[in-house]
């Protein structure tokens, strides 16, 4: 069995966004060697995502104004947690989003269908973050 | 390191829908000859999902009403994803109830616990699409 | 390849509550032997939850609070699940904070960012329930 691991490292200019990964968790599959396996890979921070869906800017701008609506960032003071933070609803942001993303490898690549991308969710950004990138297989 | 991969194909007639799928998984498991290891259980496409939960019709039904109230399908204008589709909703709707499982396998069975049946949820249903489950263990 | 499997076992004494099992988790993955690996860590039961956050008491109150709000347990008739029952919201809570979480381990330990903890998630308490903790790796 092989492994492998990586961290890839993000600064997101703004409080949210969304960065398409697709291509470098690839480069990290092509990198480990291995043909058949899981790469799981997920937010080392509590306040970000790694999640699968669509590339496509209108349904970011869906997610942003939904995840607001489902938790909203303000009032700061809604939140307990908010006491010398203002990161509560992030914290929830991501709960809904996930932590992770489990994904195939067959052939030496990702196992993903048509439209799946994966993406880091940033819920509270500019601050630099990471993701994991861990491979096992063969 | 034994691996397996095969992908199950559903056509729900209706926009939403459950399928248990717990029986056609371990059937993939049966035929991958693998004893210990990790079943990989994931939508292909990214207005689908698939989850554990109970097989009751009622708690279906539930589900159906508060996916439904926590991210509407009409009025479709009220999304930006909407221009030539009207699933934007149902991008959300996976979202909550997740795009994967991973299940432990053990002896050659899928490790669940008394009441977890796997599921794949439809959000956008009345085309043919796909599951992936892939079986990595020895 | 190496595989390990174990139960833990807690009983809640109210409907809801949070337990942070990463020593445990971690106790488990040293037991195991494995250097390089994933551990998956799942809720046995379908109103159960284990997922990744902060250990941190505001936070999980506010988690009370939010999921409260998204899924409401009163009026318990509000939902077909509830016959003979009363955790239909339970079911609800617990696919918003997931399932199971999927952690790499690198040599021997889990592979957690600075603030991630595990937690066991309680949506129907007051009785004995399970987690599955199984390790493959090398």
């Amino acid at each position: 069995m092989k492994s492998y691991r990586k961290e890839l490292w993000f600064e997101i200019p703004a409080r949210r966004g969304f960065v398409n990964i697709t291509r470098t968790v690839q480069e990290c599959v092509s990198d480990s060697g291995v043909q058949e396996g899981l790469v799981l890979c997920n937010a080392m921070h509590i306040t970000a995502s790694v999640f699968i869906n669509d590339d496509e800017s209108g349904l970011h701008h869906d997610y942003e104004v939904w995840l607001e609506k489902l938790a909203p960032h303000a009032p700061v003071e809604q939140y307990r947690h908010n006491v010398g933070e203002d990161n509560a609803d992030a914290h929830m942001k991501r709960q809904i989003m996930g932590r992770e993303v489990v994904v195939a490898i067959t052939d030496g690549l990702l196992d993903l269908g048509t439209w799946e991308q994966i993406f880091y969710g940033e819920f509270d950004g500019r601050r630099r973050k990471r993701v994991l990138v861990k491979i096992i297989g063969e």
